[in-house]
Parts: structure tokens; C-alpha cells; sequence
């Protein structure tokens, strides 16, 4: 389908957003505070949240400038919350660079991460539509929603079992609403009404949905050449994946014994771990299954689109920017 | 001055935000994230804070009723400030309580700080008034000076030296900027003009720092029976407070070196470290010296009550109340 003149690629749109963010004057006194700020928005990503409030407005405006700043402002929140999660993960990398509480510390991390989140709603303030106080509570709900889903993650790193149903609650909440609430937003401040722009919201959650599960099924079967982190990373972790928890519900008593005695298990050698997992894994078919959930959630993300009131020629960037997230890598 | 009719006193004030903060339905799914906000809500303190934001409308407008849930805002930030800044202090106790990252962990209370603070916005956008973005991006400011008082006074703790205009500068961002930023907030609500409620918020920076500085004074030189706090507890934690700052101005090449072995010294037995720190500070008259300084911002702060365009009548108890902060104990 070939797009309306009026639309912006996702190449452009990522440009117009990494420009914006090099011109910001971000770094000011007292500096321990600001230039964490700096380094971790300045470490790249694929801005792809920002570009997804962009490309909602460009559905029902040419003219997405008014959407930039407010852009920004979802981009600044979501590297908020990778920072904090960082400490709370106790993670030392991110984006092949020390994480903030690595270079400084704890404390820089926690009080520089709490006035990012102030310079998020800073920027979502430049913002002067009519309906500035909706989209800041879709901000607002959005960011709780993120915070609950990291909770539940937290939670279930010391649950034994954990069900499929909640499994897929969680995800929702730690990636899917951002991505859903980004849609929404950019659509509120591109014209879209109310109802509208909670079809925005139902396709970016299903996106976001399958999006993690795609992530979670290539962490583990993915070609390592092509995606972008090492193979196997979330079972050395011990992460609960929808890969794990289907595994251990399909599991028989001597699959589930096994699969136990390796997570956790930190004397084994790490590529045999990740062998023995992947064996299991394999043998059970939760690959395939997560597979198969994936694109359950994209089809329905599609079919929440196809209820968007705007013509297949506006639709065309944002359709070939979620197959692009689905299609990464197979 | 006989109060206006429609004018609310500090306890009746103080009655509804506390009525209005037990009929909140803070607590649901997961109880790890929210179980920490009504624990730091409901464990009392003043509620100055949103008292003053009451006040601030109260003295444009006889309905304040628009002002409450904004109010309440500016006290759960409040104590979001304190969940945050009892971690990186490593406080054990807070209102005679432990403190949130002591009864569950330091994870817990990163994350039910951001929630706090979404909270706290979510709770500002309450107001539908005409002016809502002129009053969060006060209320963003303000947070945004907090988090840059918080990290010069982490800052500080390590420096052998922090100069006068240094340390009033912090405590202005730290503790009046808050003060200053509820008042401004509360004007605006209740309908003054910007110039207007900038005048609250000049009102408010001196008295906030007027405050602060009689603390100073207070926890090492005030009637323990009266100061709610134990007399000496800033010398035990080596804290840099104004009596602090001046005693190292002051002091010649014998008493700095006396005072630098006192700073940091473990093994001394606290009241006795507390009686040779106090001892020094009364040879140099820095005890006099706070009391003055503290005496100065206070006139100050009511030199700007006088350029407030209303009445004595509607002052009174904004002004009663600045006075029972300046006179709490002498």
C-alpha cells in the first residue's frame, strides 16, 4: 500500500526524534544529577516508543510537530524506568554501556532517575491542546501501569509457578501499556476522539503483547547473528518467560524435576545450561507455542486497527513498522 | 486581626486533608507496590505542605474545595521526597516508624516511590481549572528543585567545606522550594494572577528557609521537652547545618582542627561529642548567628506578605500560622 504524502517513515521519524534530543540542553548543575540524565538518553535505542506517538498523530495530521515534544517526554519516561529497573535488577549493562548505578552509584541513579521522570512530564507539558489534562492522564495511568507490571516481574522471580494468565497480565503491564499508552497519546494529540484513540491504545497492547513474546521466544531460539543480544541470556538469568512457564505447565514430574534443578543452578557450565534448557524446551514445544501465542496477539492487534477510522494509505508506515517488529528475526 | 468569615483555620485544614486521605482507596493489586503509600500516608506529620496550598486558595476564594485534591498532591510528593531520600540517607526510623526500605526492602521502596509520585500528579490533575498548565508546570519545577536540593546535600557530605550562600541555596531548594511552590500553587488554584502568586511563592522561599534554619538551631540548641525531635541528633550524623557552616567560617586555625576531629568521630560517646560540638558553636556565637540569619528571611518573607494584594483579614491565618512555625521554641 503505498503511503499518503503527507506520512513520515519510521527512518525519518527516528532522525526527527534523535535530533531533537542532541539539541536539548539537558546537563546544568548540580551535575551528578543531569548528566546521568544525559548519558542514558544519549546511548541510543531505537526511539521506538517516540516514534509511535509520532506516527499515531501523523494518522490524523500532517503536521506531528506539536507531538515531538511530548515524544520526547514518553522517550525520557521509558529510559526513567529502564533506569531504575536497572537498580532494582541490579543489571550492569545496558546498551553495551555501564548502567547509571554502575558509572556513579545507587543514589545518583535513584534521585537522577526521579527527576527524569520530571523532565518526562516537562516535556509532555509543552503540549497546549484542548485536551491536555486526557492526555496526561493516559500518561499517568500508563505510567502506573508500567510500574505495577515491573512489581509483578519482581514478584514472580521468587514464585515458583507462575501462570500463564498472569504471566501475560505482567507483560502487558511492564511493556505493552507504554507502547499502547504511546499510540493513544500521539492519537489524542494528532486530532483522534476519545473512542479512537482507545483503538490505538487495544492495537498497541496486542502489539506489545506479542512484541515481548517474540522477544522472549528469540532470547532463547533466535539466529544470534541477527538478534541483537546473545542467545540464551534469559535462561543464565532465570527469567520466567512465557517459554518457561508453559514449560513447566506442560512439563510431566521428571521434566519439571529437571527443569528446576536448572534454574538457579549456578555451578553448571553457562552453555551447557543453556543446552540442557533449550533441550527441554524443545522436547516440550513451548517454542512453538510461544510462537503460536505471538502471532495470536498480533492478528489481533491487526484486527484492532482495522476498526482505526483512517485509510489504508495512512495506516501504510505504522502496518509496516509492527510487521518490522514482528519480523525481526525468525 | 480578626479573621475574614470565609477563612479556614491551620487545625480545620489540617482536619480535612487528613479526613480526605483516609477516605482514599490507595491499597489493591500488588500490595507491594501500594501497601507502602497509605503505610507513608497514614503515618501522620504535619500536613503543612498541603495546609499551605489550602491557605494559598483561601485567601482568593471562600470555596476551596477545588484545591483539596491538588493539596493532597503536594503532600504525597512530599512524602514520595522522604520515601526516596530515607533510602539514599539509609534512615532507619521516620515519624517513629521504619522507614519504608527497612520494613520491606530498598526495592520496594524505589518502586512504590514512583508510583507515590504518578500518584501525586494524578491527584494534581484533579483541577479542571482554566490554568491547570500554568499550575503543573509550578508543581514541576518545584519537584525539579527538590531533587537538586536533595543531591547538593549529598554533595555536601563529603565536602570539608560548604560556604554560607552554598548551604542557604540548598536548604532554599530542598525545604523552601516546596513551601514556596505549595503556596504559589494554591493561589493559582484559588484564582490569584501569576504575578500574584508569585509574590506566595517569594512569601513562602523565605519562610521556608527561615524554618529550616530555626530547625538548625532548634536540634542542637532547643528545650528537648518542647522540640519534638532528641536535642543533637544533626552533630551525631555529622550533619552540615548553618550552625555547621558558620562555625567553620568562624573559627581560628585551633578551633577548626578541634571541630574537624569531632566531625566523623565514632568513637566518642554521643553526649559527650554533642556537648564538645555545642560548646564550640556557643564560643563562637554561631547559635546567635542562625537565630539572626533565621530572623532576617522571616522579615523578609513578611515584607513580601505585604505586597500580597488582600486584606488583613484574609491574611490572618496564613500569617498566624508562619508565625507558629518561626516561634515553635525558643
Amino acid at each position: 500500500m503505498k503511503p499518503h504524502p503527507g506520512m513520515h517513515t519510521f527512518k525519518e521519524l527516528q532522525k526527527m526524534v534523535n535530533q531533537q534530543i542532541v539539541s536539548q540542553q539537558l546537563v546544568h548543575e548540580p551535575l551528578e544529577l543531569y548528566e546521568p540524565i544525559e548519558y542514558a538518553l544519549s546511548s541510543g535505542g531505537k526511539r521506538l516508543r517516540p516514534v509511535l506517538v509520532l506516527m499515531a498523530a501523523n494518522l490524523y495530521t500532517d503536521h506531528i510537530e506539536e507531538a515531538l515534544m511530548p515524544a520526547l517526554g514518553i522517550e525520557i519516561f521509558h529510559n526513567f524506568t529502564l533506569l531504575h529497573d536497572d537498580i532494582m535488577d541490579q543489571a550492569e549493562i545496558r546498551r553495551n554501556q555501564p548502567t547509571v548505578h554502575k558509572k556513579w552509584n545507587a543514589n545518583v541513579a535513584i534521585l537522577s532517575g526521579d527527576a527524569m521522570f520530571i523532565k518526562a512530564y516537562e516535556y509532555l507539558l509543552y503540549y497546549q491542546g484542548y485536551n491536555l489534562q486526557q492526555v496526561l492522564k493516559v500518561f499517568n495511568e500508563t505510567a502506573l501501569k508500567v510500574c505495577e507490571g515491573q512489581q509483578y516481574d519482581m514478584n514472580y522471580e521468587t514464585e515458583e509457578q507462575v501462570g500463564e494468565a498472569a504471566y501475560l497480565k505482567m507483560i502487558g503491564l511492564k511493556t505493552a501499556a507504554l507502547i499502547a499508552g504511546s499510540l493513544q497519546i500521539g492519537a489524542l494529540i494528532g486530532g483522534a476522539g476519545e473512542q479512537e484513540a482507545r483503538r490505538l491504545y487495544d492495537f498497541g497492547w496486542n502489539l506489545g503483547v506479542a512484541f515481548q513474546l517474540q522477544d522472549d521466544y528469540l532470547d532463547t531460539f533466535g539466529n544470534p547473528e541477527v538478534f541483537g543480544k546473545s542467545i540464551g541470556g534469559d535462561i543464565l538469568a532465570d527469567k520466567k518467560t512465557f517459554l518457561f512457564v508453559k514449560a513447566m505447565e506442560k512439563a510431566g514430574a521428571d521434566q519439571k524435576e529437571e527443569l528446576s534443578s536448572l534454574v538457579g543452578n549456578k555451578e553448571l557450565d553457562p552453555q551447557e545450561k543453556i543446552d540442557s534448557v533449550k533441550q527441554l524446551f524443545r522436547n516440550l514445544g513451548v517454542g512453538d507455542l510461544t510462537h503460536i501465542q505471538a502471532e495470536q496477539y498480533y492478528d489481533k492487534a491487526l484486527r484492532e486497527m482495522d476498526k482505526v477510522q483512517r485509510s489504508p494509505t495512512r495506516k501504510a508506515h505504522l502496518l509496516d513498522l509492527a510487521d518490522q517488529m514482528m519480523r525481526r528475526e525468525k
